[in-house]
C-alpha cells in the first residue's frame, strides 16, 4: 500500500466510475422480489433522474427450479414483464439481470440481445464454478450481452484461487471482474489489497473491475469506496441500502458521496419518502443489527442470523455462542 | 499516503490501543442523562468484563446553567453519585468525565484527583476556545487527572488553525489530543490525513491521539479502524452506537474487529440484549437515518436533523432543501 496511489481525490470526479442499481435484485431477496409494478415504474424512473448508469431488473432464475406462483417477477425477468415497466428504455441507462450458475436455464431463458431491453448479464458464481460462469458469459456475450462476472465469497478463497480465477476471466470475453463481498466481513484493508489484486488483473486484461459491498459490520459504503478509491470504478448500490439480511451501500450515501455533476440525490430521497418507508412499515426487514455483525466478523453466511431474526430472538451471545461452535 | 506505514497489519494487536465507553455521557444525550441506577451498574461491570479501559460516567455540567431537576444525574457527575455506581471503582478500568468549556464551573466542581473515583477530564472546545481549554487542561493536571482535549467540528477549520491548535496543545500538559468528527462528515481519506497530521504533533510532543467519531455516513467504525491504523491509539465507542443524532461507533464492531485478547465481545452482547433493547424499545431513538447523513455530508451541526425526525417528518428532499438553502 506504500508504492501505489490511490485514483483521483476527493474533490475529483472520475468519469469512469458508474454504479448499479440492484434494488430491484437483491432488496427482492428480502421480499421474494413482490414489488408493485408502480415500486418498479417508479424506481426506473427515479435510476434515470439520479444519474444512474445500470439498472438491475432482477434474476433470471429457472422456473423448473424456482415455483414462479411463489415469487415476484423479478425473480425471472420475463421480456414482457420488464417491457411493461421500462417499456423499451428510451434512455441513457442501461439494463441489467443476474443468472446465478446452476440456478438458470440460460440457453433457454436469454435470448438474442436485439430482442430484449436487457443490456448486460451478470453472472454470479463461487470460485469453483469459474468455468461454469464462464460458458455462459461466453454464451451472453455472443448473444450480445456486456457481460459481468461476480464471484461469491471471495473472503474465503485463497490467494492461489483468487489468482487462478483471475486469470481464467481475464482470458473470458466478460467485461466486468466484481469484487463480491457476500458475508460482509472485510475490512476496508482487505479490501484494499483485493482491489489491486483485482486491477493487476484487470489492468492486463482490459477488464472493468466492480465492487459489491454488504453491510454486516457497517461497512458497505465505506468499503464501496475505498475499493473505487483504489480504482475500482462499476459500483453496486441499493435504495437504503435494501437488501437480504444487513444489506448493501446505500445509494443516498454513494451518490451523496461521488462528485461527478449528473449524479442526483433528491430523486433518491424523493424516492425513500415515497416507496421504502411504507416497504418498511409493511414489515420488509433489512439493515445492519447485531446477529449480521456476528455471521460477518465470523465471515459466515448470513442465513443463520436472518433464521435467528425471523425467530424474534435477540439472545445474541447465545447465537454467537452457537455460531463459534459450529465453526 | 504514498511514504508512511500503517501501524500493525489486521491480524497482529496493538497494546498501545486503549478503548474508551462513551455511553453513559454521548448515549445520554440521547435521554437527558436519565439512565436508570441498574442501567449504570450493569454497564460498569460489563465494560469491566470486556476489558474496556475507561468509560466515561458523564459530564461535570455547570448546575447554574442547567437545571438539575431536568436532567438525570450523569449531566453533573456529582461524586457521591458516581460513588453510588462505582464504588471505589477496584478495578483495572478508569473513569473518566466530560467538562465542555464554558458550560462547566470547573474549579467549583471538579476536586483533587485524591479525592475522586475519577481518572481522567476530557475536556471538549472548539477550535476557537483553545486556550479557554488548556486553562482548564492545566487546573486538572495540577489536581492530579489525566487529561484530553477533544477539539470539536475540525472539518470546519482550516488547515492554519489546526495547526495552531495542535502546537498550543503539544505545548500543554494534556495527555490525550482527539481527533472528533462532530458533525460525521469526515471520509476515511480525511480521517487517515489528519490522523497523520495529528500524530506529527503527538510524536513531537509525546501525545496520545485519539479519534471520536459520528455515523451519519455510516463510517464511525470505518472511520475509526482507519484512524487506528495510521497510529491512533485511544478509540471512543458506544454500546450499540448509542449517541446524539446519528450516533458513534459501536462497542460490538469495534470490540469485535481489535485483536487484542483481554477485549471480550461477549459481554457486550449481553448487555444490548438486556439492557438496549429495552431503551431503544421505551422510546430512545439514535442511530443512522437519512436527515443525519444529509446534514453529515454538508458539514453542518446534526441539530436540525434532530429537530426533523422529532417533528415525525419524512419529506427528506425537502428537509435536503433547507439544508442548502441555508448554507
Amino acid at each position: 500500500m506504500t508504492n501505489v496511489q490511490r485514483k483521483g481525490s476527493l474533490l475529483s470526479f472520475r468519469p469512469d466510475i458508474k454504479v448499479l442499481d440492484a434494488t430491484l435484485r437483491d432488496g427482492g431477496l428480502c421480499n421474494n422480489f413482490q414489488f408493485s409494478d408502480e415500486f418498479a415504474k417508479a424506481l426506473y424512473a427515479m435510476n434515470v433522474e439520479a444519474g444512474v448508469d445500470y439498472m438491475e431488473m432482477g434474476y433470471k432464475a429457472s422456473k423448473a427450479l424456482f415455483d414462479p406462483s411463489k415469487f415476484g417477477k423479478y425473480k425471472f425477468c420475463d421480456e414482457k414483464d420488464l417491457q411493461a415497466i421500462v417499456g423499451e428504455n428510451k434512455s441513457d441507462m442501461k439494463l441489467a439481470v443476474m443468472a446465478d450458475v446452476g440456478r438458470t436455464d440460460f440457453r433457454k431463458d436469454i435470448g438474442e440481445k436485439k430482442d430484449s431491453v436487457l443490456d448486460m448479464v451478470r453472472v454470479a458464481c463461487y470460485i469453483n464454478e469459474i468455468p461454469r460462469a464462464i460458458e455462459m458469459i461466453e454464451y451472453c456475450h455472443k448473444k450480445g450481452y456486456e457481460t459481468c462476472a461476480n464471484v461469491m465469497a471471495v473472503s474465503k478463497a485463497s490467494e492461489e484461487e483468487i489468482a487462478d480465477a483471475l486469470a481464467m476471466l481475464g482470458q473470458s470475453p466478460v467485461d466486468v471482474i466484481y469484487l463480491v463481498d457476500s458475508y460482509g466481513s472485510l475490512y476496508p484493508e482487505q479490501v484494499a489489497k483485493l482491489t489491486l489484486r483485482y486491477l493487476e488483473y484487470g489492468e492486463k486484461y482490459k477488464k472493468v473491475i466492480g465492487v459489491h459491498a454488504h453491510n454486516n459490520q457497517q461497512l458497505a459504503f465505506g468499503n464501496t469506496i475505498e475499493a473505487a478509491s483504489w480504482g475500482a470504478s462499476m459500483l453496486d448500490m441499493t435504495v437504503n441500502g435494501i437488501g437480504r439480511g444487513a444489506g448493501n451501500c446505500s445509494s443516498e450515501l454513494l451518490l451523496g458521496f461521488l462528485k461527478n455533476p449528473k449524479f442526483r440525490i433528491e430523486p433518491v430521497l424523493r424516492f425513500i419518502s415515497e416507496y421504502m418507508l411504507p416497504l418498511r412499515e409493511a414489515g420488509v426487514v433489512w439493515g445492519y443489527d447485531v446477529p449480521y455483525l456476528l455471521t460477518g466478523r465470523l465471515n459466515m453466511h448470513p442465513s443463520s442470523a436472518i433464521a435467528f431474526i425471523r425467530a424474534g430472538r435477540t439472545d445474541y451471545d447465545a447465537f454467537n455462542g452457537e455460531l463459534t461452535e459450529k465453526d
